[in-house]
């Protein structure tokens, strides 16, 4: 069996025999990699963020190979990267995504998706329809995060008919929020350095990174990876305003902040979203796969797979896994 | 007639003749302080922040010496302090507060209250009941300003019986702060520097400062007025929890963001707030008035109350127009 691991020198496809796999709760299922995602959170931990050590990856799609609940057995799945411990007060708030005691999947006390074999709760899972393949099931993760910011905005009780929006970042990330977003907005405007590469849906217009002409927007999603893109959406966004942050830096940013307290500009932190929402979206509507995917690489070729995803301005890296049904 | 204006170089008391100030639009009332209050935000207007010159100050409560309306000929009056064209899609939204071509009472494009006489928009008066003495009166713009920081998270449907707020700074804004969200709060923790000085509601506990033990506080009020505040709110706010930003500093903050997405934190930018709503307050509560102010001056002597004001941690000086019913 084989898995990308990091060992906080660097991430290097192992060999592992099932006996140096951890001991799989009761709860947990056992899982066989179909395809995985390479994000760019992943490539940060391969450069020492969070302190991770372990396999990586958090973005896939796998089929069941043992689950105490068998009736899990041999389906197709995605599943919530966030553990939680199910018994403290976030937990039970239904809030498991932000429990103080939390594993999360390739990223925090747990191994990760880019392996042969890994496991998660099976409370995690969700099933994908035979409608949606494999090369948009492992989007599962990264849509639901963009569909996090419409959730979010719900819950601000946006006007959605008159809400101008923009996205900073026409990255991975940056491209699946203006995708959903243009669902729900009068307008989206995506803010990027690659304009034409993905087709987007009417009523996306997309401006260069630069352009410092379009202001005054309802909502800005800052999704640049860059740790300039958070005083840049202040610059952006309309007195009583939006900016939804996706970004997470390493490091310190450096920023004026008056402009939040004097246009009284809300900032929302956005992190990960619903699965079975992802999986929902998935079904009823498309994703431009192929325009998204910029390479495939096999799990033993994972290492080749985190340089290339490493480039300037990558789009999605899938790495496959071997299982098929 | 005395002024306290800001030239761009110092802040002086100015004796200034009728034949010197500005024409009196039709809409506009011309007022007689009462009492004027000095905030940070005029010691930073006279350091240069804004670039703002002319007549400094924006609480006051003062006496109507004439109006269109003449029914408010004589009233005792506070005002807000933002003044919107009326024209403009903020003003049409009710949202003249941030009109893009507002004037604000000594802070923008405007002469301040700190003159013997001054002129406002009649449409931002409120009528002061007699039962409110001008010592409380004075103190209805950053009452109302504290007022602002309930309403708002109101919009956010936060649950204010079991919300733990942290209000930081035990200055003149953070304590009215406290005193208002104690109202609603299950609790309020008042970081500051200077517990014990002025009586605060029960469920106020008081802590230095520096702690850094209690933490996890689904509501942090910043209102320390230092670029620190911002960052060390970010420690002290729970998951999903929401930072209310209150400081604004000239320049630049630097501050980890990545705790905001990962946390998913609401930063709420927080300015002024409904002197209606304030005067309200103040006539059915109780401020403590004689330990919020720190010195009273006449108007003649508003270089010695800036001063004085100017002191780290000064509370509230007052100057005395001279207007008297």
């Amino acid at each position: 069996m084989l898995a990308l691991a990091f060992d906080g020198v660097a991430a290097r496809v192992v060999e592992r025999t099932a006996a140096a796999l951890p001991d799989r709760p009761a709860d947990e299922a056992q899982l066989a990699l179909r395809l995985g995602g390479i994000c760019n959170t992943d490539l940060e931990i391969a450069r020492g963020y969070m302190g991770f050590r372990g396999v990586l990856g958090h973005e896939f799609v796998a089929e069941v190979t043992d689950a105490a609940d068998r009736r899990w057995i041999g389906r197709r799945v995605v599943g919530g990267i966030n553990c939680g411990c199910g018994t403290c007060a976030s937990c039970a708030n239904g809030h498991g995504r932000h429990c103080p005691r939390r594993t999360v999947l390739g990223i925090l006390g747990r191994d990760g998706a880019l392996a042969s074999t890994f496991q998660l709760p099976t409370s995690n899972l969700v099933a994908v329809p035979d409608s949606v393949p494999d090369e948009a099931a492992v989007f599962a993760e990264p849509l639901a995060a963009a569909l996090r910011v419409v959730e979010q905005l719900d819950e601000q009780r946006l006007d959605w008919a008159s809400a101008d929006v923009a996205v900073q970042g026409d990255g991975k990330l940056g491209l699946l929020c203006a995708i959903v977003l243009a669902e729900r907005a009068r307008s989206v405007t995506l803010f990027g350095r690659h304009a034409g590469r993905v087709p987007l849906p009417a009523g996306v217009r997309e401006l260069p990174a630069a352009d410092t002409s379009a202001r005054g927007f309802g909502v800005v999603v800052e999704a640049t990876g860059s740790p300039g893109g958070f005083e840049q959406a202040l610059t952006r966004v309309a007195p009583l305003g939006s900016v939804v942050l996706k970004t997470t830096c390493a490091g310190k940013t450096t920023a004026a902040l008056a402009p939040i307290v004097i246009d009284e500009v809300r900032v929302i932190g956005s992190r990960c979203g619903d699965l079975a929402a992802a999986v929902a979206w998935l079904g009823r509507a498309r994703l431009p796969v192929r325009e998204l995917v910029a390479a495939r690489f096999s799990l033993a070729d994972a290492e080749q797979a985190l340089a290339f995803a490493a480039r300037p301005g990558a789009l999605k890296v899938l790495v496959e896994g071997g299982a098929t049904s």
